[in-house]
């Protein structure tokens, strides 16, 4: 097989602009982009006709193969990410998450281990679950020798893996200095465990307790100290799955100060709203339990302004599929059911349908927020979310007129649910490349075990280069640096 | 001498109005309030001509006799109060602070054998600065048996009385239930503590380092997290000494979603400026420290629109006077300079020029920031407060005409610095009444020890009886309720 | 009969506080409030155990024996203040709306006449219409001479009586210097006038075009321009009937920086919302054709939040009783149909059950919103909208446990049509007093036409001793001072 | 001369990115880019070596040859834009203003005349002035014939160019039927008016009266009225010089609602305070007359931040060179003072000094809003704006350590005064191309006159594809889609 490949016809879309324009790909790249290119002898050729090519997706927020309570979950490296590039993902950013005292390299080494079999290009993120010198030391490791560029830290889940404020400010205070960037699962964990033990105390077991245990203002409040934080320290930071119209708004409200905030949003968060959890199957509800929880209907409204003002940027899944024998653990304590939903391989369409159907984006700002603003964050630009030479040949053939209902019967993750169920889009890929080879072609699924490389990212992305605002506003902070 | 007394011919000033009106007190309490009087047989007669009748301030913020490493501030509860009623405030709410681990009923009444000697009346806050299951107890004697209702909470101050968020959300979460209002001293006390440490790692070891390492961001955080807590448990909350922008502006965004949060501010805070500590004479810029800090002078404006607008609603000194050589403690590292500053006896002459002549206030308005909104919040209103038939008979003769200099020479608190130093104001107490007995009266100082009472303030006031609109909003609060 | 009345063993409500006592009215103003008062010889006595006594309602915005086109409302000034006393309103402001070139004396004294049947007090605000010299000197009149000292400006009604931005800015300019507040009917005439075009344009001609032509940011905007107008000239603004959050915010953020801004909110837009206009049948639908139009139901919360966090001062009724046969004016074009509706005898009964019932408002806030407040900002205050001794006996004894259903059918007003109807409400008067009689007791309605009062107001009201921070913010409007 | 040139070495820095890259001209246009590209026979080679390659920027807001008066500025459109040329700038986009009641035609032909004589690219917008039927038609004309997409109108100047509600209102709508973007001049025409008069009342005749007849609130009004017309009709809208942070935080709510709304900064704005009109020389004040004035230093903050959040998308200069002798005809009445100031040359060097420099924003930010945003909103982008194969060879060779102190004696512009006058900045163009040729080489203006083109501009630019939103917001609107 040539590793030569003409995708003709199509309308290229990047975040900057849409270009009538072929795309060669040789050798795993992208080798043009530009009007009537001549196919090269050999060359695979894929009519994109009437169609978008667009970069591949990149999914910053992914849980592959996540282990809990001795098992773990139905996706791993290889599934998980099959799924993805079925859907037009061709980039994902997994977790590595030790375990309080757990060395962070050994984590690391583990969760490498466990990805080599992904069909797809990966990364991971760290969390910082703990503090230590070590960790101190590792955090230096990982960013100089591993290539990771960011940091993870849980501000809920009480007892387990949640940061108190000291590890959160000597974590912070660290990544600024190694240039990598800080991120938070914004959650007020001392609020939840009060909320859901009252929940308790008043008979709420079902999964109805769990948005009841996790209101809006738990959330916000988390994510305006850590956003407060990180303005003291000046250091960036990328708020994840932000969920509620109080947590956009303190992010908006950072950003007007001129501070380096990001935000990322579910792709279940813009459709899905709260009331799945009071339905009556346990099953079916608790295959929605995911934190933050789904909302009510009208914040999905403020995360798609978000999205269009540009206060958020980033769109991802949180991918993590526990299947209804793991989520019954809790059939008689909502807390204890485990949190995950999966999505991976409907983001895109769910996005495009959503969002560019019904004239909230344009294509351009489609791509922004499915690959290339978290390639600029994560600093994979312009080797991912890009169409361009020289980038990789991650790919996806987008077809407008495509329409297709989801269904966890037609899924290609091997999780038992689909949190999009019934729900009919319009566009979907018809091909998907990645390092320029067709894994995804008009619903056949190629994708090959162990092919995805693991992406070291450089630190001190371009976030890292204006913080200098801070230098005259805040002398405590311009000292620091 | 005769329990009776009549002041004539004065305006009356109430937070609602003002009257022209002869005030008759008899007993210690005011006995009738109307045009032209008839003075009583042998009652004394006050001239309030040209003058305002206004009533006796609250300071709700005061650490008389605070302990600090076996010695104390210089005021104790008699010379603070004899200053304060010099300045034409008759009530002071203190502050009952345990260690930690020590039992809240012992730290109680030690602070209650101390205030004996006051001069004026009193009543105290009490700290929560530990959690187990004596302190919720001891929490609900308190209110229950003696007349607190108001919890305080101090979010800085680590390896000291810092709370962390477990200890917040616990007494809130009784508070609510005991019908006490908490209140909170909001900075972050982890970012405190680390710019504290690279201040100094850096050489910054003088009192400049002091609001280098308390930026405005690290008091706003403290702010928002305290009243995201009091949200989502759906309690009142009242945050102490508001010093910038950043944190007025969360009270006001809280205030506009309806929550129930109010906020006090300094005298000092609202005229002087963080130049003091840079200035180079140690002694001078040590004897402005404490915390918050002094700000930048955009701040001021700031804090004088918030209570313009409501949002802010009283005003206090925090008076807590250490004197240059316990300031010394802390001459080859800031961190280590007790906190504190006076001011008990000059906040409402100061209130007076910078808010009533430059016509921000209008005189109602200086009452309801100078007594009447704490006596509400307190629940001790319409007993303090108010000029009213019924209301101890706590007053000031106000002289809108009398100017005077302030200064650490001619003032009576025994503190050895005066933060308003040289400040020239335009209004002034003529006489002071506490009890309905002459306490001050041109120039003339008659404070009498131990003549002032504790107060006893009940439960679930006013803020507490209109809390239901949570019912609709968030069923998690309702459920709690 | 005798002019001495004692209303016995309620609890007296003002805006500050509630206390338990008995009130004496003697000639129509309160004598005495405290607890046992004796009843002297020949009083009449109102048994008021288990009740409320509250200041009797002020609504600040209704509009009786309104001309339209040949016809009038049906509510003259004897029947519409005949209802307001039935529903415990004590004293109506009206308004005298002069044709463009009318003097504004003439139709000043065309309305005095009217108003002479009233059997309620009354007050006039003046509309500003048009402009020239005469209406400059006119409005100098109006408040030297006529007790006027407010003026209102309508930014809508295209081609009618709709003002220019000269004309505001001329008119407000004007008032400031007499010591009167503006007050303005916030919505962009121009946008309205378009919309509607638009509307019928596409063969919407029914009431749901209605609000359709008027969004909430056709209001937002008018109330932001009116405000801004205000603020460069440093005069103080009262928005009437702000219904969209749109606009609160607008006032709130206002407020915010210090500016002298007040907000009116209708009892209908806290209660009633815009599926009214959708319904089929033309005289229900047009029967609730009013500007602003009612809102989305999310538009109520924020209202109710304005009211309880200050941001919003009064409520009113825009009581204006066009009956179905002048509202089928508009059978074929939404455009005609003449804009009011009733509740001038609801108004307090709403805002019980929807305002203090749930907790939203304290029994003191509703009191605030319901008479105090207007009071202050029209200066009636302490006469009108206060329980004590000196004040006007205008006093509602308000039954908490009272029920009953708002109909029509049982209505004192002469509207033929009710926006409350059905609504089951808990508590409503027992007893309105006006001037000292009993005009309402336990249903029995005993309105005397004639028997109201015109008021007189002066100018330079408390929100006009306040402005002065203005001199230090703004040079070009201190130089205006 | 070869039309071929290799810029060689050089760093090139687009919107999304830096690459180290050479550049390829080739007949005007970009022909490659690429590291270590070849040099065809022939080719000029530019080194660029330790330097950047940024497009040429582009200037939104100029204002060549403007006639007053019987007069014209100094800059014709030759001589300004040679010394945009000398300053990095490869496009401007003038301004048509129409007299009133002028045919917008006659205008528009006029102003092509006069700009053939243009050394650099330019394009025209179209202002507003008047309305009648035969300016509804000539929009069309305009845009469908003339490349015109956006048109200007001027909400002050009272009795000269300014529009009226019901103008700005019929504008915007008909600009959304032909998909052109509206855009405004904010600042309340009738406010200045007043104000304007009341100071000249007062005695205040000099500059001095410039800024205190607009202040900020002035501006904020117009921009949120603009605004809000814009929101209602569902057009996106563009709002020039914005230069306070009112007007800044007014298009950020906008924006937050997801409104597509962009703001424009002068270089100006952002580094000159108000302070200039208090010169106690009157040609020094006067040359800064211009409006919006330079405003307190206090908002040029809010605007750095702004361009940093991305509320604020362009940079411009508002260039309009009246000398000392036109400046003059407001010696003794401000008012009277032309309107304008200089900066086309220095605005990109003033911009990376205060910017780039102090790390307020990357390269690529940089490049955003100098030339890359303007490029998409006036629908002129990848053809400008953008450093790739395909589009003109307008390009900068930007030397980051070469450093100047700007000066009237050594501009190219033909103004006597420069606002940056003394001013010392770091990073200046060492190489300018327009149209692939070498028109500033070091020093070296080598401006070509009437070698530039006027550029046809397409409607419906990337701002009109996603205006959906509304369409699920507000029935209104999309009734009118």
């Amino acid at each position: 097989m040539s590793d030569t490949l003409l995708i003709r016809g199509g309308t290229v879309v990047n975040a900057d602009r849409e270009t009538r324009a072929d795309v060669l790909c040789v050798g795993g790249q992208i080798a043009a982009v530009g009007l009537d290119l001549d196919a090269p002898a050999g060359a695979t050729v894929v009519d994109a006709g009437g169609q978008y090519v667009l970069p591949g997706g990149i999914d910053p927020h992914t849980h592959m193969q996540l282990p809990f309570m001795g098992t773990v979950t139905r996706d791993d490296f290889y599934s998980g990410t099959a799924a993805a590039l079925a859907g037009g993902t061709t980039t994902i950013l997994d977790f590595v998450i030790p375990d309080p005292k757990q060395p962070l390299m050994d984590a690391y080494r583990t969760w490498r281990g466990w990805a080599e079999k992904a069909a797809s290009d990966y990364s991971f993120h760290v969390a910082i679950t703990w503090w230590d010198e070590s960790v101190h030391a590792d955090m230096g490791t990982l960013v100089r020798e591993e290539g990771v560029n960011s940091f993870k830290h849980f501000m809920a889940y009480k007892n387990a893996i949640m940061c108190d404020d000291e590890t959160l400010v000597r974590s912070f205070r660290r990544a600024l200095e190694l240039g990598a960037m800080p991120t938070v699962h914004a959650e007020n964990g001392e609020l939840v465990f009060l909320l859901q033990q009252e929940m308790k105390a008043q008979g709420v077991l079902g999964p109805e307790g769990h948005p009841l245990s996790r209101p809006p203002a738990v959330e916000a409040e988390a994510a305006q100290r850590a956003i407060a934080i990180a303005d003291v320290l000046n250091v960036p930071i990328y708020v994840v799955h932000v969920s509620c119209a109080e947590s956009a708004e303190a992010i908006a409200r950072a950003r007007a100060r001129g501070q380096r905030v990001f935000g990322e949003v579910l792709a279940g968060h813009l459709v899905v709203d709260d009331s799945v959890y009071r339905h009556p199957d346990f099953a079916f509800a608790a295959a929605h339990v995911m934190s933050p929880p789904f909302r009510e209907k009208t914040h999905q409204e403020a995360l798609w302004r978000g999205l269009q003002a540009g206060h958020l940027h980033t769109t991802a899944t949180d991918h993590c599929t526990f299947c209804a024998q793991q989520k019954a653990a809790g059939l008689f304590d909502f807390s204890k059911i485990p949190n995950g939903t999966g999505g991976v391989e409907e983001r895109l369409a769910v996005l495009w349908d959503a969002g560019v159907n019904t004239g909230r984006l344009t294509p351009s700002e489609f791509v922004a927020i499915t690959s290339a603003n978290a390639a600029k964050l994560f600093n994979l630009y312009p080797r991912k979310g890009l169409v361009a030479p020289g980038a990789d040949a991650d790919l996806v053939v987008w077809d407008p007129a495509a329409s297709k209902t989801l269904s966890v019967a037609t899924q290609h993750s091997l999780g038992d649910f689909n949190i999009f169920e019934g729900r009919t889009v319009t566009g979907a890929p018809s091909h998907t490349l990645s390092q320029g080879r067709v894994v995804f072609a008009q619903g056949d699924l190629r994708a090959e075990r162990g092919a995805g490389r693991y992406l070291k990212r450089p630190p001190f992305g371009p976030q890292f280069t204006a913080l200098g605002k801070k230098a005259a506003l805040h002398a405590p902070t311009s000292v620091l640096r």
